[in-house]
């Protein structure tokens, strides 16, 4: 090869002790804006300072805004132990937009007021103004932060967040490096009119994405692959600054490592493979997984996963990682890396076979096999035994409300109000939200087979009050959507809690049938379950966690029409919630008039 | 003809009884939106319920993002009698963005907190919320309002506010019927993207505009007199329903008719021609003017203007009505729309000579005529004729700060602070803003006809604290900017009052031989005035409203590069500020520590 054409090189870090080294490379990135403070009991105050602004950035080799943090995309790495304490200084710097971070899968028990959730735990960081969170990271694995207001995260605002096991306690498996790969997906068109097109009528669909990033890069004009295909495209060649430039896995023979996998995407499941190479799935969405072995696997957005490879084979070669699209026709190009061992193999070498190909994208037997296998490790906590306290089915359809295009569950398309929930509850505000409980099922002769025929579908903003402690179920039941014979991937994720994923489904969910056939041995423990096309997803979960609880649909744009639900539980029980959260709406009202505090 | 080349027509209203006439028209537009109350002393309050959203649109034929309210751009027009009280509900349907609106020439006198200023009079509204502006109209004349926060008026957040005179009075001057032209300037690049490119290192200017707009329409890709030119463009084909189709002034002959011009522009300076038509000015930014007749007028963004026009040419033609851009080397085509004959000649017959020739941009002599001709009427209020009490001289330069460029006034580019000055002056907050008083003028070795030399330009939001009925003297000095032999126009804009324009002049103001040339017998009584590049320009004005005030160049961009100062006066005198300004930042703070109230 004349130059070369990717040498950007993702150094992995060494398990033997997973946080030194790790934070190691950690500080020396952001050397001033991390600090540790270490408590008596070996646990640690993480500090980060943060700045978030919209910046210039060539994610897929086009120029394009991307909402950053200090000057970075995807924002820095958070890296902790568990128990340590996770404290955030995060300053709005955009001119007219306000912000806030979600920190998702970490359970934010005793500060629901942290899980940065616009509307729902929290106002808005206006602009020009600081806003601190501060959370513990209890429980070891594999996470990330993003936005979670409007489609912020859409624009970019995301990055890993990765809690090692505390010191003294171990993996129950033993790997030699790591590496993390964020998965995103990327438009040329901006957010801001992204929003618009999607609350438009007629309604203006966002079409799928230019490019798959990893770890914000991706290539949109060019091709790693390019001499493997007949396409026009042109093959990449990088110097390796450029903020395009895949991140290559430079391995050593004959060592396990650990891919850490999140998936951030606004729209796109992927399947991620790497030629040659057996992937063990080891943890998912923080909790282990029993092991087991694939040569492709599925993440959906808001899914982590840990997966274990050993590198086993010809070093003297190299091997393409590669990321594709499921579950919607594939218009995307794959995303491309490289497996490089390094001491016996240049990095710009191309690999000897052209870059694998990926499952069909509408094979969603495939996609079930998979699913299934994800189990959870025995001595994970199981479900509770006993037959559940609250059932509430979730129907999940397309509709028209005025004209305009939305998604609503049990007919109501979810409308975020001003005043956050968890203040709005605490106050028994009555008129900042709808105070009548949304429907805990739909009408029996619902045919989830027809195309949606909803024409009493409303826009909501009321709120599941669970009984604190309570066990609830959830069945999440897909349908048809508006055009005929389609049915769309719902990734649904849940904050505040993991629940179980009891079991899959074909069809119309059936009381009497199916929850026979409900895994309570070792049900996966998670904050993410797909729910497949025409099918139907259970889980259950303990209301214990005092707050206010988002459970969305995680593509960015489906939520943004509506497809959520609002859970509260424990609010009561709430010590005081942190003034500065509720400045805004009804709740900021409150406090001026004085009646309160 | 063909096909009719622009039949949309803007139909005169009567001045016999300009109101009646007037609010008919508007209320048959608004009917649900505006609601009149009358009082029993004669004056009404104008009820106005809007929601702030953006939209698609195609203000100049060519499909963008346009920020509009209910629906329409630009925005309803607001049309009240002198002594009315207008009351605008205004909601923030916007997803993450906060928003304010300016009622631009409206004193506010008792109610600075309706100023509109983002971080100066009050908190952003959020999205979601309603925040209620009400004030007093007092005195009849041509305004308009637009966005103040970000460059939401670059993004198109603006209309008309017409006041009329009380019942029973009389104007000065006498006519038959009414136009009301709003002219601004339009991107195509998202006003998102423009405030970035202006805070980047490197910077990204965000050039000339695309298209100049008369009410909000313009043509990008056709011309209207494309017939007469030996351009590529092709000739405007209008059924007359499109939104860039222009709307044609629709008079009959031997008529006089009044023409409210007001300028939103971003950047753009303009020239306004009839061809064949003598234009006499009445009225600036709300004051009546010692009449004087012009073939062209020039107009700076945050002016307004009413002309007289006598329908006495041939009436079996029509005429042009021609914008240009002045001051800028031009790169956007004149904006066009037709004088028509109505009962004589057809609106699609085009006029029999192609569109007037503007003067050449860069023809400063012609400018300073004719700005020198604006003087006030006899009757209007004059200035103190003592001497001045304080001077203030404001060095205009632009400056790189830390590699940004930027504006800068005595060396100091505004930035505005998150906590509403109008509340951290009322409530003593230290912290808010710098508390150093910026300089009150600038070294007396500067040499104003140099590239700008200023190593040490910091950023401040520093505050003119000006002693309550004092008479404040502004000299605005301008001086080369960074490129060399390079000056620009600036109009400034003063919130809160009118001043006095004592007078203009080349080079350094001097303190010993200008001040002789000041006008003092009839200066012009207005809120905005141009500063000539390599100029200055002389104002005075009483300090007599209690509250903040913002007094900045009216062009967006410059604006948001940090050129603007803030004034202060009798913020003690003030009764109670409504809260609900000062929700955010320390203020909010403040009231949630329930140390005030």
């Amino acid at each position: 090869m004349g130059g070369s054409f990717f040498n950007r090189i993702l150094v992995p870090s060494s398990s033997a002790d997973p946080c030194s080294r790790a934070c190691r490379v950690a500080l020396l990135i952001c050397c001033c804006l991390s600090v540790l403070v270490e408590s008596s009991l070996g646990s640690k105050t993480r500090h980060f300072k943060w700045e978030v602004e919209y910046m210039y950035w060539s994610p897929d080799c086009v120029e394009g805004v991307v909402l950053g943090i200090n000057g970075q995309f995807p924002g820095p790495t958070i890296r902790a132990r568990a128990g340590d304490i996770v404290n955030v200084e995060l300053k709005n710097k955009l001119t007219t937009e306000g912000v806030v971070i979600h920190w998702h899968g970490i359970r934010q028990q005793g500060t629901p007021w942290a899980d940065g959730t616009a509307s729902i735990s929290q106002c808005v960081i206006n602009p020009g103004e600081t806003f601190v969170y501060r959370f513990k990271v209890e429980r070891a694995g594999t996470y990330f932060y993003h936005g979670h207001y409007g489609m912020q995260r859409s624009a970019g605002l995301y990055g890993s967040l990765i809690v090692d096991v505390a010191k003294g306690e171990k993996e129950p498996f033993h790997y030699d490096g790591e590496f993390d790969i964020l998965l995103s997906d990327w438009w040329h068109e901006s957010v801001h009119e992204q929003e618009l097109g999607l609350s438009s009528k007629p309604f203006r669909w966002i079409g799928e994405p230019q490019t798959l990033l990893m770890n914000g890069r991706g290539q949109y004009n060019c091709s790693l692959a390019a001499h493997y295909s007949n396409s026009s495209s042109s093959q990449c060649m990088f110097r390796g600054n450029e903020q395009c430039a895949p991140q290559i896995l430079r391995v050593i023979p004959n060592k396990i490592y650990r891919l850490r996998v999140t998936s951030s995407t606004s729209l796109a499941s992927l399947n991620l493979q790497i030629s040659n190479h057996k992937m063990v799935l080891v943890e998912a969405d923080g909790n282990y997984l029993q092991p087991f072995a694939v040569d492709d696997m599925d993440i959906y957005s808001g899914e982590s996963y840990s997966v274990l490879f050993t590198t086993d084979q010809n070093p003297s070669n190299n091997y393409w990682v590669s990321v594709s699209v499921r579950g919607r026709k594939p218009n995307t190009t794959q995303a491309l890396t490289m497996l490089n061992y390094h001491n016996t193999t240049s990095a710009s070498k191309p690999p000897p076979s052209p870059p694998p190909v990926a499952p069909l994208w509408n094979n969603y037997t495939h996609s079930k096999l998979f699913t299934k296998k994800v189990l959870a490790l025995m001595g994970n906590p199981n479900p509770p035994p006993t037959t559940h306290h609250r059932r509430i089915i979730l129907l999940n359809t397309q509709n028209y409300i005025d004209g305009y295009t939305k998604w609503a569950i049990n007919n109501i398309s979810l409308v975020l109000p001003a005043t956050p929930y968890l203040g709005s509850i605490k106050y028994n505000l009555n008129n900042a939200f709808d105070h009548k409980t949304p429907p805990a099922n739909f009408p029996s002769n619902y045919d989830v087979m027809k195309q949606a025929q909803n024409p009493n579908s409303t826009y909501g903003s009321g709120v599941y009050m669970l009984s604190f402690n309570t066990t609830v179920d959830i069945i999440l039941q897909n349908a048809n959507a508006l055009a005929v014979n389609t049915s769309e991937i719902h990734p649904w994720h849940l904050h505040g809690h993991d629940f179980w994923v009891l079991g899959y489904g074909e069809g119309k969910f059936s009381n009497e049938n199916d929850e026979k056939s409900f895994n309570l041995k070792n049900p996966p423990y998670r904050n993410t379950a797909v729910v497949f096309p025409f099918g139907w997803t259970a889980l259950r979960f303990v209301a214990n966690n005092p707050g206010v609880w988002a459970f969305h649909c995680h593509i960015e744009p489906h939520l943004h029409m509506g497809m959520g639900v609002v859970f509260a539980e424990g609010v009561r029980r709430l010590g005081k919630i942190p003034n500065e959260v509720l400045t805004c709406g009804l709740t900021g009202k409150m406090f001026l008039n004085n009646k309160n505090d």
